[in-house]
């Protein structure tokens, strides 16, 4: 089963990572650390492998791939001489990694992206493509009519000479009509939209999100439950992110920050089944470069009332602990779209900060609902 | 359901805060914070009430009850007006706690020890009794042949002068003996020896342990779950656990203190599939009274071999935490006595560093295991 | 030589822990743990004894003194058992904390102040008073052409019916026309205005300020210097302090935040030379009580370029570690006065964030610059 | 002035470090960072500059120098570019490392020594050598009555088949006697036994140690004296080192990690004035390579005995850390040599964990004394 993945941000941190992951997965360099669909529980011959993974993607942003591998592997995200023995299978996929069409409405970059998404397939003999979100996170979108329904929206993006849909939707909107799955790793908006949930249902296809979960979220979905059965009192968690690099530069902007808070904050209010006090906050510290680092400090009382503590330092490379999650979803999302799973992805919101459908937050139910699911599959 | 609870180490901190809180709870004075058996998920009728529990025990130490809650109060262990207001309270279980006889021979303290228990049953007309062991931690026991079935021990017990078993065994045993269900909360034997087995399968009796998971092990048992289902590989794990109290200076005497961190490194083995690089301590600092605080540094790999850290700190207070999970057992274990349960109970792995029965140590799991057991009594 | 202390905010957290404590040493109930002046280096016969202070103040806020002592002793803050042993003593002092008098103009209030001021030095045959702000922290003021001289201060006071100076600097104003020291260990504007300058210089007063080091930048005054002398090169530095009480709201405003944050940046470009990258941030979490959290990460490059890290987290208690303080500027204050010293006392800097005069942000310097000023008192 | 500095234990990693920094340094290729000599308040002409510093050395182990250096680049210590670009003047300084000579007993050991230092000397014209002890830490030494005085300790070299003294100070035997001052960075004997000062102070020489001040014990002679100086009360101060690399095997095993440890709660008691409670360890961690985490954990009480806490950790790479100073340390004893200084230089206390003479453990003191000393230099 040929797969093709197309990365929007194909020249990003994460991507990046993803694709000399791939590339050392498929020379047998390397073992799939991180990689959750290689664990026992979740092993199903109905996955394509690693590698039958194809990759393409569009990005703003010029520069060979190896270049930016080269960056990363001095910034200890991954170690130099698998980019030299990498070299020429880089530059394989950077002839699949387009620019984004510029200078054109939303509906005509719709059809440019529908048109690279087609020739992408032809050219390599795909069964499918995989579109996935790793670009930078957006502002949240405004409210807008023509999200309500396809037909409106279709009808808003033929007459518009404004943009009706943010870029993540734009991109979900050509996937689907090219008949691809899409997947969001980002908090952005993506599929997210009433009109686009009608199209993925039209045309038989599967979605997954939001936001790729691979530092305190993730802890705060095993440590939130802890609390909660053992009916411990969290009065207080606080938390703070430092991230470098492009990301931290975009999600401390106030706009994308606030998101970003508030899906934190709601993982706790939901597995708890109360908001504790304190604040979540995200800032940025360039020097950080592709690490991050969160320390959380939760207040909790015990029998009688007794106050305790509890802090935690997680100092992490969001690229690393990303990439083998975008393998993942590839791999599962394409198994999915086969076996005929149509629509939104409740299932894998194991991987994610901010799940599609009704929120289990708890991470040892997501990884049964996962487990279930994929068991499921073909 | 009259129910009574016998507490080994009847006048330690931890059975101290049992008491009160159990005596608060009654009194409509506090919530049962930290209590698992209120959890929604926990509830069933057939549990006794907090409010028919009934207290008892032994203890080699003297001095009333209410003079050590004023202590942990001083401590900041529990508030001072709760001792006030449960002074005469405190006093009646007073007259409950019996002291350990001494000088006898092993084959005539189970003897006192089931004639006090006989005595306790009678006088409160109790339809039956819980053995808890809150005492402090032994050191390992040397093997015994003794140990090895309940004819070779009665044997040994008939003619010994020497002692036949540690002390937390023959309470277990003079338990089994008087119809009683013995949970143990500390480290120490208990009934984990062959003849003792046997005793309490003659006699239809469950029994539970070893050693309650209040700190350092209760998240590593949500966190080391966390890496395995992500796939991250553990290179080393290295904790630090400084404690105050009587249980601090038992803990970090050289015996006690190998058999506790080997518990704790058995959870990562076993979770993880693998033995991380690193060590385990405990350390005694007097200063530190009724806390307790872990440091645990996790040095991880992710994709590629990027290097990451996972650091936290845990300062909590040891008896706020057991006495409400002391409760808990109580009540379920009189309840799983009532419904025919015998053996050990692997079902309340939950509670325990290093519980009975084939090991799964991922609290999710732990949890699953322990609703199913609860919801299927009575 | 019986000298009074005038607290601004006379009736706050800090007030009333510094009253209890010096009650307490009065009564020889207690050690004079964390006040400066009893190290060896500080002695001194030139200060007043802790014993010959003279409590008296003023507060928007009413109820009793020993009350407010008891809900800082059920917080951790002080001994419950101090408060019931100097109860009278406490109500005494409570004759002392007059209200804030209202419904007057700038001119009226400062006369108010004077009043109390002459009526409290009468009454106690006071040689002298210093008075001292521990009031909450005030938004920055706005500039005014009345603040550039006493004349053109005078004048606006006289003829205005809108309020010429934030209430700190009325304080101020009030204290150097009483022939009063004035101390201020809030961040607020104070004495640092020409204006009042120029009067405590034509008074003969001495004054000093601002902002008590009890935390984070404690710390930063001795680590950063550290990283200085080591010729370390520090990449980053993030602060995040997480406070409780009532300071902790005024303070996460978002102008005293602003002004707060400020200070504390400068510490570190001051020492280390140049401006490290990274955010300090304060946040208001109600569950800290009168305790406060700050965590600080730290990342630095040695030789060659090797990154590395420092993590602390401070938990404090903003008024156990300001109270003795409070009283050790009050005995230095009230003896440079004494001895002659008048306007700004620079070698106070030792206790203060945001010191005045030429900034010597290391705590070793100031250490010594202070251990030379008291020495040559008297 | 051509300065030899003569390393032993010449190809361990903080040899190489140090080697690979210094041919860095004399080629321009990177700024002195972490060197303390080139603070302002430090310059001074009579140093030697880094460039005229020539290496050579001892080392058990053989193994190009350029290859130990790719090793440090890969665990992150240094740059892999370096180590390319200084690749032939790593060869030349290859060729200065000699073997220790095996087989001889310990008066022709000191011989052969003393003909590579003689030979090393003439052949770089060098006016004088540094011996700098950066070798793997030894077990404490025996007591023995050769070491009370040169006379008894020649004699028994020239009889004796037996090793008379530890490694260490057989090196600073043959330093002294080939007129080399002699620096030891590790805990290890070296030239502290009386026979080896008198040998020192009849052959005008001086020497400085003992263990480099690298990390945890660096912080330390900070916040002690923060705390001394607030007349805090610390109450514990608890800490524990996980170190990797061959340092981290060597001073986990039980003597030498007794004696650091000792050594590092010197520290506290001597700057605080008395012991606090709480554990000081080391332990061994295979996979921090030649990284070092330090936790510590300080319990202190403010005013009236409020409990607070001071956690820190620090994750330093000891080479990178090490290097810098051994840089320093050869500069300014070679200075001190010239200008005539001889015995234990105690105003080097500030680059040590243990140091010679009287003891001063505040950093800021020790810097005063070492600013003082060094501005005194020719």
């Amino acid at each position: 089963m040929r797969t093709g993945v197309w990365l929007i941000g194909g020249r990003g941190s994460v991507a990046t990572t993803t694709i000399t992951g791939a590339l050392a997965l498929r020379r047998g360099l390397v073992e799939p650390v991180g990689c959750v669909t290689v664990h026992p529980d979740l092993r199903n011959t109905a996955l394509p492998p690693f590698a039958d993974l194809v990759f393409g993607g569009h990005d703003v942003a010029a520069g060979r791939l190896a270049k930016k591998a080269r960056l990363l592997a001095s910034a200890g995200v991954l170690p130099d001489g698998l980019v030299t023995a990498l070299e020429d299978d880089m530059d394989a996929v950077d002839a699949e990694l387009r620019p984004v069409p510029s200078g054109l409405g939303q509906a005509d970059l719709a059809d440019a992206v529908a048109a690279d998404l087609a020739s992408f397939r032809r050219r390599h003999g795909l069964d499918r493509i995989v579109v996935v979100n790793v670009s930078s996170t957006e502002p949240a979108a405004a409210p807008d009519p023509a999200h309500a329904s396809l037909a409106a929206l279709e009808s808003a993006l033929a007459g518009a000479s404004r943009d009706v849909l943010p870029p993540s939707s734009l991109y979900a909107y050509a996937a689907f009509r090219s008949g691809c799955p899409y997947v969001d790793f980002t908090p952005s908006t993506g599929a997210r939209l009433p009109a686009l949930a009608e199209l993925a249902e039209r045309e038989r296809l599967p979605y997954a999100g939001h936001d790729g979960k691979t530092g305190e979220t993730l802890l705060r979905s095993v440590l939130a439950p802890m609390f909660a059965m053992r009916r411990l009192q969290v009065r207080s968690w606080s938390g703070f992110n430092l991230l470098g690099g492009g990301d931290g530069a975009s999600l401390a902007a106030p706009g994308a920050n606030a998101a970003k808070s508030a899906s934190k904050q709601r993982v706790l209010a939901e597995t708890l089944g109360y908001q504790p006090d304190g604040p979540t906050r995200i800032e940025y510290v360039e020097d950080l470069g592709d690490f991050k680092t969160a320390w959380d400090l939760v207040g909790f009382s015990g029998f009688l009332g007794t106050a305790m503590r509890l802090e935690f330092t997680w100092h992490g490379c969001d690229s690393a602990l990303a990439a083998p999650l975008v393998l993942d979803l590839a791999r599962i999302t394409a198994a999915a779209h086969r076996a005929g799973h149509r629509g939104a992805l409740h299932a894998l919101a194991f991987f994610f900060k901010d799940p599609l459908g009704p929120a289990e937050h708890a991470l040892g139910a997501q990884w049964e609902a996962l487990r279930a699911f994929v068991a499921g599959i073909g």
